[in-house]
């Protein structure tokens, strides 16, 4: 009973710490004469680094550049984006269909570019939704979000994405223990150690278009936070950090901190296969949607899946291993070389270093302290390769530079800490402008850091920006790590919340085939219209699609008669440009409807429904030309039952009936 | 015949300079060794000016720090913003609400600062929503849409909203010309000439929450494009700028470019003023929204109203006066003395300047060259101030830094030329990158410029940042203009479309009483929950209202159980928090909906239907202290017609039965 107390206390003693110390000393003037130059990109000059960066409660994809910190995109990924159409087109709703019908939001938290060899490639980025679980696949030749997979048996899509070496695997692990969607569902919370479960999810991701679950791990109902994948010596092997062990149903913030240690669970994936090709997978009823873009035809497709392959984990003894690890783990980082792997638990005073080549023969030697719910504790000891002592307070996450240092971020004391991985010494601290929460170094969790510079994405900024009322933006701090001691050079400010990013060097991107415009003799959209003599407007009942072309600057056609009120009319737009950045928007007055934002190449439609008698404007959104603000039109809505003949023209009153 | 060949082929000489101008040739070294000093803001200082940048298609307002360029806060207007729940919860619905219902987006094109005797003064700032016509109002002590009012007759809301002096109204001019909306609007559209009209609404605005239309006038079937107020000795006038004053209704890219002269109109509006209190006004039936948001219930309320008071101008002959002016003008802009009027015809050869004292003497000297649509026509040299010889292609728009120099836009030759107001002489031209549309100086459009930078907001940008697919980001460039020569010294990329923008002085709007939190003893939300102890779940029929309570780090209650298929579930969340940046965030498994953003003393809605019989699991989206992963709960759907008691508990297994 006075262990409990303490760790209550000790909880409180952290919590204290938070209040009191998110404004650290010596706040704002540690930036030396030269940090101007350094993160300075002249006019006309590009960025080192593209840096993709979540948007947490923005559910979106933001792309900045390194050093400048500028925002050059948010690519729509769960929730919908008015701007541009993304969940409002006809063709874009199936990207955000779910088994729960359309879900128009998701929180979004870890980018995970794909890896060949264990090194960022440069094809694709994927990304979680934490609050409806599923994972999204965002192709970097055009910055669109082209396919999204829900994830069954899961809630809090949390360590997840996570890719093993060659990007075989996205691997996802739930975060909020739910009794599976297999079973009657009507189950009393307070039943949680019995009924609630967790299962990761394996799920294959290197065909654009074709992912899958391959199979999914149950797992006891403990909260998975953090994941990596092993690399060199230690791929095939994945790991994860999980807090409430306590196995808590409620108030987590007191009764999921009583015990000192949690777990990292080791995982051997390459076992797994092994037992799924055996047979050793049930196929279990399941529903989860899979959500596909076509470039061909610039439309999202919704399929809803019904079984998912599921291993018990409890049954299978030599898959899943846990490593106990001080205190409610967050990060879950793996170095370089494969060998280290790094804990950060939020409420821990040291971080603890396990050694795979330890964790291999402690397995062999059954060097185990028990079960865990039918899985088998390694001995701390016996997985330790040392733990970095006197850290700071609530430490969250590691990154790599690739020069054997690690550098590892403290929420609590508001700093990042530097520290050699073999010989576990400190080597340098500086504070952040705060409540850090992770922290990137470019490629800092692969085989082959590029370095140069770590971002702390921070949760708090208060007097760092001219303020903005009750709500402030979030933040990034840019720091120079080319020295030995870390340099704060640039703070940033952030879309939506920045969970966790990752970047790569502009080159990698930018000369990889990136999309300039679409071929319109490639558009296979069922409703292109591929010049403007083919421009019409076609009647079916009160259906009306209206096949309109677009081009600097008007569109075709742009005076529509004959549309009566109850009709439900569809605009499929194509825009006719062959040169890069020239999209045309498309907008009608009153409609309960975004816009369409269409690049060259493309079709979008946008659906509206009529309601009143009455000339109705529509205008190209998107500043095109000199002539821009003369790219507009009109259609006229009359009454139901109304004989005027359905007409369309362009460039003269004489319309052609249809 | 051969006089319409010029102009049509002028037309296209226009666009094919666009075509081949638009990268200027020494494209992007043109900046000298002290431009990074310049814009650095080191971390922990402050920026110099507080920047209103028009999102464009995003209908949203965006807020940047000058000099650095860094994006702020993106503040939701007139669009659906998934990230906070504007326009997803109960309390902002109302919001987005028009005479045809919801409206989850617009196109807000024209932030406008209040003003006092011509000054800007901190207090709100005005920006127009284009497609479905409305005019918002943001309160700068909570960085918030605090009011919508949407524009009756009206169509293509792009000449607004612009302020009086004292921002008595702000004055919106129509672009679309259309049937008014107290006729039969089933009319044909070849009819244009006949019924099409134009409305410029003055809209009360001084006193918030208190918008209404004082009166619209009613005018011929032309386009306004911009439009800006008097100033000193014009105060009490206001100057339209107008294109299509051939009224075109198809094709007005070639139809509406064939005359040398459209108008700049001169309103009278004090004039106007003293015949509607003379009742010369008629009330016509017409139904807009006005949407007020209340800070003390946390809630958006909506109306409907129904009657509007309108000035027919053909029957009154001294309120409006054309100026003729070269060739489809866009900007029209007042000098900081008054006397000056620019329009920035964007197919014209040169840039005229009007002078108000010519234009006094010449309507009382009857110096007019017939009528316009029964508007007098005055001669041009009778109220021309001069010229301004060879500034470029396309000009656009002009500012003013109060030195007595003007700066105008250049689009189609891509560049910004400042020239003497009083000469009429060039000083100086720097090329933009590329495209420029409105250009802007702190205070430039006021009687007292900030001066100091020049800011262009540009169409295109292509080789300028890392490209990013198809859709490149669009983008602003900072101009030092403090020397004879302005010196190019920033890129800055922009979210949506920046179209103009406005600059305030740090001071000015961070020390005028910003709100850091909502006090929660002045919360009068009729769900609010001002304490733990009074959470609870009620129930009535399949309505049932969650009193819910947030601070770091649980929800209250955290299990709720009893909740039903087919069941209307109201999340009403009370962040208890009373300090600054603390918010937290509501989300619910698989809801067709947002999540809440929670401001400290602020309570938001959520409405949820359960249709699955499952444990829903609800969290904490926003990183709040060291145990935000801990800030979760559960909630049991039981099956239609369950028996399960309802009951909702925090840290202890023994539900309250209600």
């Amino acid at each position: 009973m006075k262990n409990q107390f303490l760790k209550v206390f000790f909880a409180i003693i952290m919590a204290v710490a938070f209040f009191s110390s998110c404004k650290p000393k010596n706040s704002g003037d540690l930036v030396s004469g030269d940090a101007a130059k350094k993160v300075y990109v002249a006019p006309g000059k590009y960025d080192e680094f593209y840096n993709f960066v979540s948007g947490g409660f923005s559910g979106q994809l933001s792309i900045y550049g390194l050093p400048s910190g500028r925002l050059f995109k948010v690519i729509p990924v769960f929730s919908q984006d008015p701007e541009n159409g993304w969940g409002y087109s006809e063709e874009t709703k199936p990207m955000l269909n779910t088994s729960h019908g359309f879900v128009p939001w998701d929180d979004a938290h870890h980018p995970e570019l794909s890896q060949t060899n264990g090194e960022v490639d440069g094809r694709w980025c994927f990304i979680n939704g934490n609050n409806t679980p599923r994972v999204a696949r965002i192709n970097l030749k055009t910055f669109k979000t082209t396919e999204i997979l829900e994830l069954p048996n899961s809630a809090g899509n949390h360590s997840s994405p996570y890719v093993t070496e060659n990007s075989e695997y996205l691997v996802a692990g739930t975060r909020f223990s739910v009794p599976g969607d297999y079973e009657n569902g009507d189950i009393p919370i307070n039943t949680y150690k019995q009924n609630f479960k967790t299962h990761i999810s394996f799920v294959k991701a290197d065909k654009e278009g074709e992912m899958d679950i391959a199979f999914q791990l149950r797992l006891p109902g403990v909260d998975f936070d953090k994941a990596h994948g092993g690399k060199g010596p230690s791929n095939g092997w994945f790991f994860f950090s999980c807090y409430n062990t306590e196995q808590a149903n409620t108030l987590l913030e007191v009764n999921a901190s009583q015990k000192d240690k949690d777990f990292i669970m080791a995982v051997n994936w390459k076992k797994a296969e092994e037992y799924i090709k055996a047979g050793k997978g049930k196929k279990e009823k399941v529903r989860y949607a899979h959500n596909i873009w076509d470039e061909k035809t610039h439309t999202g497709k919704s399929e809803i899946k019904t079984e998912v392959l599921v291993l018990d984990v409890k049954n299978l003894k030599d898959i899943c291993y846990m490593m106990p690890c001080p205190k409610s783990p967050h990060g879950c980082d793996v170095d370089p070389t494969g060998e280290y792997i790094v804990g950060s638990g939020k409420l821990a005073a040291v971080i603890p270093v396990f050694s795979f080549g330890k964790l291999q023969k402690a397995i062999a030697a059954k060097q185990f302290d028990g079960e865990y719910e039918g899985i088998p504790v390694l001995k701390y000891e016996a997985v330790l390769h040392g733990e970095v002592k006197k850290p700071g307070l609530g430490p969250l996450h590691t990154e790599f530079d690739g020069k054997g240092n690690a550098y590892t971020s403290m929420f609590v004391s508001s700093e990042v800490v530097k520290w050699d991985i073999k010989t576990l010494a400190i080597l340098d601290r500086v504070p952040t402008y705060y409540s850090v929460g992770h922290l990137m170094i470019p490629g800092g969790d692969t085989r082959k850091p590029f370095g140069k510079y770590m971002v702390a994405y921070n949760k708090i900024t208060k007097d760092r920006y001219l303020p903005t009322g009750p709500e402030l933006t979030q933040s990034a701090q840019l720091y120079d790590i080319t020295g030995d001691k870390m340099q704060l050079i640039l703070d940033f400010p952030t879309i939506g919340e920045p969970h966790y990013a990752q970047a790569a060097p502009a080159d990698l991107i930018r000369n990889n085939g990136q999309l300039k415009f679409y071929k319109i003799e490639d558009n296979q959209h069922p409703f292109v219209t591929k010049g403007e003599k083919e421009s019409k407007v076609v009647r079916k009942g009160n259906r009306v699609d209206v096949y309109m072309t677009c081009v600097r600057s008007h569109f075709s056609p742009d005076n529509i008669e004959g549309i009566k009120v109850g009709d439900e009319v569809y605009f499929h737009v194509t825009n006719l440009e062959q040169d890069w950045d020239v999209p045309h928007g498309f907008a009608i007055k009153g409609a309960n409807n975004s816009e369409l934002l269409i690049m060259p190449g493309e079709t979008a439609t946008l659906k509206w429904l009529p309601t009143e008698v009455r000339i109705s404007p529509f205008y190209c959104t998107d500043f095109c030309s000199a002539l821009h603000q003369e790219m507009q039109g009109y259609l006229r809505v009359s009454p139901a039952g109304s004989s005027v003949p359905l007409t369309f023209s362009l460039g003269t009153n004489m319309p052609t009936v249809k």
